[in-house]
């Protein structure tokens, strides 16, 4: 299939400064392997940086992307779908879980109304200004968007990630806000794996039995009408995505095609991730994941795209929270390898 | 047995704060459970400082007890007690991980000889002012410490907590330097759980599968020696443990009886926390787990404890890292409780 405004392969991070970075983790003052996966992070951060040891990460920004969902109305999540809105003015009033993370640890916070269930004048103009649509489409019966729209939300989120990065930018972290949005990204991870709505379908927010037996029936009935365009990742954001999670898939590739590093967040995130890993092939190596949650098909994207997280501390707040979480973690491991004594240091002190 | 100088059962942490705290963590404005661990631990942080919402930690150290230890000379690790000097050293001029990480993450940080196999004079005066000998008994063959040497160490470690305290501390994170301070921490684990040498030991800094066995062997040795005595706290840290770790059991009472939260670290700390509820019982509610090590007995003792940890990233170094790399994590928590919007006031806005 012809995809002329696809981003194409992205480069690699630098073997030369993954090397280098190897080479002084083993000389550090300490006994091989004793700083666990902080080190294998350290290298990570030297390749996708270019540089031994890596820089502080000192201008991180945190994206969330918020939109509304069809399948909302169709009885999949805990909450109504009104939700996503107060949420979007709680990211801007600094009460939302993420605000309170991102102040904690130093990040930037922004949120893009891409498909909330809003007017658009409704929230503040700078957050509704790449605005694609009211609510996406409800997955199990019709397209979340049309092939025009998701390409305008891809393009969307390509754009904020240059934005961020022309800025200064050194590590981007995105977020997802709206109800219902397990059950979208647990459609894009089962059908970029070829798994069953049974093996993706997990409580989102916290559903109960018969909500969950009813939601995985929907992510099984939008599998099946989809059908077999999805192993187009456009075509799969257009059939079973929504205009935030296509958005924050353009977001994904734009930062890796530009060389900066991101840390995914929870199953929303990593949904985009594998969307991204298809639309701009070798995207995966810019990412980090940041929390393991507790939605099963993050465990299978997560174990697809070769990456463990750094917390899995039953996280499930969602808006990149893990993320933000994870992000001193990420720090640290930096630090280490950049200020550590080396042993030819310590011996010859 | 009469203990007249042990400081007897600890008071336990606010019940008033933990109702107050667990009833603010449910009227957030997140689904229930949202925050996972976070949420639990922001709990534990109320209950411990007394206070809903809990109170930022501004004002946190981290005290690292060095010492060397008999067994180091019977093969029991890979390295040779002298690095346990040279490591000192490398605290204090800020390239040993921990110092790399308490700058990272805005920590104090004091380095303590309890122990060293070196004279007092060789070390800066303000680190040894505390030593107790040069080096702790080879346990599998004579007691680690005289029961003088053991109440002197335990009277330092609370001093050293109480000193601390005294000047602002509003967290304790205890680490530990020694070369060979797995094995003692192993034993103190088996004796203080009933347990076997072959369940607790592990392979510390890094041995191979035959020191691995002898040093089984030399728990399993020490185990036989101690006999009985070990049901006493006191007697076991004289038995099979050293001044540091005496020391360490110390402040961890002392903090708790003083009603100041603790961060422990890996195995050494656990195993410290261990004694310190038998000495003070009560000390273990004081107590949260910074990280998970690789060590078989730390996630036997942290099971006895109650304790789950904050960090599973496979760290093994030591001095208190694992902790310091989790204080973000802490510090998460509690500004998530603190500082997220009510659902109150999100559905009144």
């Amino acid at each position: 299939m012809t995809r002329p405004d696809a981003p194409g392969r992205v480069a690699c991070p630098s073997d030369r400064a993954r090397t280098l970075a190897a080479e002084r983790l083993a000389g550090l003052a300490t006994p091989a392997g004793a700083l666990g996966r902080l080190g294998e992070t350290a290298v990570w951060l030297s390749a996708v940086q270019d540089a031994c040891p890596p820089r502080p990460l000192e201008d991180v920004r945190v994206v969330v992307f918020a939109g509304d969902h069809g399948v909302t109305s169709h009885g999949v999540s805990a909450y109504p779908k009104e939700i996503t809105a107060l949420m979007v003015r709680q990211f801007l009033s600094g009460g939302a879980g993420v605000a309170v993370l991102a102040r904690q640890h130093g990040a930037a916070l922004r949120v893009l109304d891409l498909g909330v269930d809003i007017d658009p004048g409704v929230l503040p103009a700078e957050v509704s200004t790449h605005k694609i649509r009211r609510g996406s489409g409800a997955i199990h019966l019709e397209d979340a968007l049309s092939t025009d729209e998701t390409r305008r939300a891809l393009a969307v989120g390509a754009d904020v990630a240059a934005e961020e990065i022309a800025s200064g930018a050194d590590l981007l972290i995105p977020g997802d806000m709206g109800i219902g949005n397990t059950t979208p990204s647990a459609a894009l991870i089962a059908a970029s794996l070829g798994l069953d709505a049974r093996d993706v379908t997990g409580r989102g927010s916290g559903v109960d039995e018969a909500t969950l037996a009813h939601k995985e029936q929907v992510v099984a009935q939008a599998l099946v009408r989809a059908g077999e365009r999805v192993s187009d990742p456009v075509e799969r954001l257009t059939a079973l995505g929504s205009a935030d999670l296509a958005a924050q898939v353009g977001f994904l590739a734009e930062a890796a095609r530009r060389g900066v590093p991101v840390l995914l967040d929870g199953v929303i995130s990593v949904a985009c991730a594998l969307v991204a890993e298809d639309y701009a092939p070798g995207s995966a190596a810019w990412f980090a994941a940041g929390h393991r949650s507790p939605e099963p098909a993050q465990a299978l994207a997560l174990s697809k795209l070769g990456l463990e997280p750094l917390l899995d501390l039953g996280m499930r707040l969602g808006e990149g929270s893990g993320a933000v979480a994870a992000l001193p973690v990420l720090r640290s491991a930096g630090a280490l390898l950049t200020d550590m004594s080396l042993l030819a240091d310590v011996l010859g002190s």
